[in-house]
């Protein structure tokens, strides 16, 4: 059996001599097939060594996996955003190399051994950290959407971007290791009248955003690693601040002061950004918490059914800034009937949870729609649910329910039912 | 205060100005530090824009954070190994980069257009199966540690290696997505008399090995991703074998085959190798499951002390293939007085776990030590338990516990004491 022609042969006996291959529920026969009746050339040469990639990347095949920007969205690439593949992911995990990246100045290109944290403000001794500093306090590891406030912020008044990775990409789940922000404010010593952090970056725009004391000692973190390893340079390297929930916009990253105060500081990010536009002119402010979410990454428009009707999987993902998602309901008719999902891997607070719905295709066009539920008992809205609340004029804070239509050839559109 | 002039005129006279930086717990006062006092070049340039990375790559200053392999352990490298940096990683997720590689043919570098799966032997249906039509079947998502039989191989006759990576560097610990085998065996209908599986790879050497079948009904997966992506080809790409708890050379990479038998086939991986020479002469055999084993990762020989004596951090990982792990053991003086360690982190059936030990130290040599508790109540034995009960004949399944001596400036060093 080590050797290719006994191989081969066993292989063409097995598929020409007519072994028997069933119609099975869901296999392609497709004899004489080269795929198998042939030696394959990477099962006849020995392959690259295990010196060959140090540091490993994904396979050739897998290049069309990547970020991407939409350049007409913004002025230039430094204040921009691209955008996580959502529709080319497994599981809850984004991985590094695909996290959405949101910058204001471009990408702080920090030297860890040049960079300090500072706090200081309203604490009795302002502190100053090097990276050996924080590494000598306790460490916690915990998993966490991070979802841009603008996430789905194109599709306010219709259907218009087509593809999941542009409407929803503006997310990623990751596990954190960080130093609980409450235990580098106790070594401060916060005094009374300290109600309000202010986070700034050390990246060219100085990014700021007040967050008030309550969450900054709940579960907010001090991270200098993201699944397993240090952060990347696009997420912060050597720190960013971890606010669980809430808009992505505050987790600064290249974290390099916290200014302690006794109210917010209405800097740009909090007053003309950030904020929520309504009908009535007012704005909403201090909308940090992300509601829950959740939509279909396959289908999608960038990932449409490629085989014919039968057993078909349908995935997708859900989160809370809430708490977590116990249930997702899925439906194919637009609304019409629902089925609860199947959800699979482990199901934390504040994290992304990965749904499946499984079903036979009959081929004919579907209306899929996703509707999370979270532990407060909160369901996720329609399109027109949610704009009877905030009109059409907003930009951030949109977690309607999201309707791809597929067609009898599997092909995936962005629509809107509602 | 976004003004650069400004900020720095602030930082000056916060710590040049003696705004009383008092001496906390663990913060280093370096007034006045010109990594605060002046303005650094990452806050005074735009950095690299949202489209300069497509797929993200780790900050040049990790650039020591990547897989090593020891050449002098192997002939050549198409069928040798390299190692995880344990020493560098955080949590309990392996970043795909940097998950150690075992080959025995190089990498296949396989296209997944060209792969089948097929699934014949002692079945009703024989079947091939295209990657299109797996993603066709259900999906788990579960997290699992992978580990080399071989881990800690080298140090059954007394301390060799210097370097965690190097000692316990076979092992990455990684969330899969995959088809449960049960499915696809299912599919082709295993006959009664169907008890033993054979999986091969696509590789140059035709991996092989024989896994009863409760084991393939049980909990095992055909997984097409890790950590949310795609498998790495040095992992599998475009599936691979998941055997949770058991030995990694059983978790067959570039699967093309799974034949069904009556017997297992006792290939040259289930006999001259991966068997267990004991003191008598004898071998054990089909020794699959990989005991419950922890070790410190920090410090170790690769990752000293680098701060003076006070608070530190103690960092490791535990693992076992018959559970989880509900406690871990930490003593500084080899033995003498064992603490609980804090574990942190999800706690996964067949994962890694993290624990932490916080201590003031008081800057004098230590022997530090880890014990691990599985949750069948299994206890990490010491070298010399294990020894007695093994020998010194052996290469596989070391999990006895690991000692580091670190002297009174922090260098740690690979030592024995029993």
């Amino acid at each position: 059996m080590k050797n290719g022609t006994t191989r081969r042969g066993l292989l063409k006996a097995g598929l020409v001599g007519g072994a028997g291959l069933a119609v099975g529920r869901v296999h392609a026969q497709v004899a004489p097939d080269p795929a198998i009746t042939e030696l394959q050339p990477w099962q006849q040469y020995l392959g690259p060594g295990v010196d060959a990639a140090p540091y490993g990347v994904p396979s050739p095949f897998e290049s069309h996996v990547v970020r991407r920007n939409v350049p007409w969205l913004t002025a230039d690439s430094v204040s921009s955003v691209n955008f996580t593949p959502l529709h080319e992911l497994e599981g809850i995990i984004t991985p590094n190399g695909l996290c959405f990246e949101r910058h204001h100045g471009g990408v702080a290109e920090i030297d860890p051994g040049m960079h300090r944290l500072m706090i200081n403000g309203l604490v009795d001794n302002p502190l100053v950290f090097t990276m050996e500093d924080l590494m000598r306090f306790p460490r916690e590891n915990r998993t966490y959407f991070l979802e841009c406030a603008a996430n789905t912020g194109m599709e306010w008044r219709g259907a218009q971007l087509n593809g999941v990775q542009f409407t929803h990409g503006m997310i990623h789940n990751v596990v954190y290791t960080g130093i609980p922000l409450r235990l580098l404010l106790e070594e401060a010593g916060v005094r009374t009248n300290g109600t309000w952090i202010l986070p700034e970056g050390a990246d060219a725009s100085g990014m700021t955003r007040s967050i008030p004391m309550e969450k900054a000692l709940d579960d907010c973190l001090v991270a200098f690693a993201m699944n397993g390893e240090r952060l990347r340079p696009e997420q912060g390297y050597p720190i960013r601040l971890v606010v669980p929930g809430w808009e992505g916009n505050m987790w600064v990253k290249w974290l390099r002061r916290i200014e302690v105060g006794d109210q917010p500081w209405h800097h740009r990010e909090e007053t003309s950004k950030y904020t929520d536009l309504l009908e009535n002119g007012q704005a909403r402010r201090f909308t940090w918490e992300m509601d829950a979410k959740s939509v279909i990454t396959n289908p999608s428009p960038q990932a449409p059914i490629t085989h014919g009707p039968g057993p078909t999987v349908i995935s997708g993902v859900a989160w809370s800034g809430r708490g977590s998602i116990p249930r997702v309901d899925v439906t194919l008719d637009g609304g019409v009937n629902w089925v609860q999902a199947r959800m699979s891997g482990p199901s934390f607070d504040k994290s992304m949870h990965r749904f499946y719905h499984e079903f036979d295709w009959d081929g004919r066009p579907l209306l899929l729609q996703s509707r999370a539920h979270d532990s407060t008992g909160y369901v996720q809205p329609t399109k027109d649910q949610l704009r009877e609340v905030r009109g059409e004029n907003s930009i951030y804070h949109n977690n309607s329910i999201q309707t791809w239509f597929v067609d009898e050839h599997g092909q995936a559109e962005n629509v809107e039912v509602g």
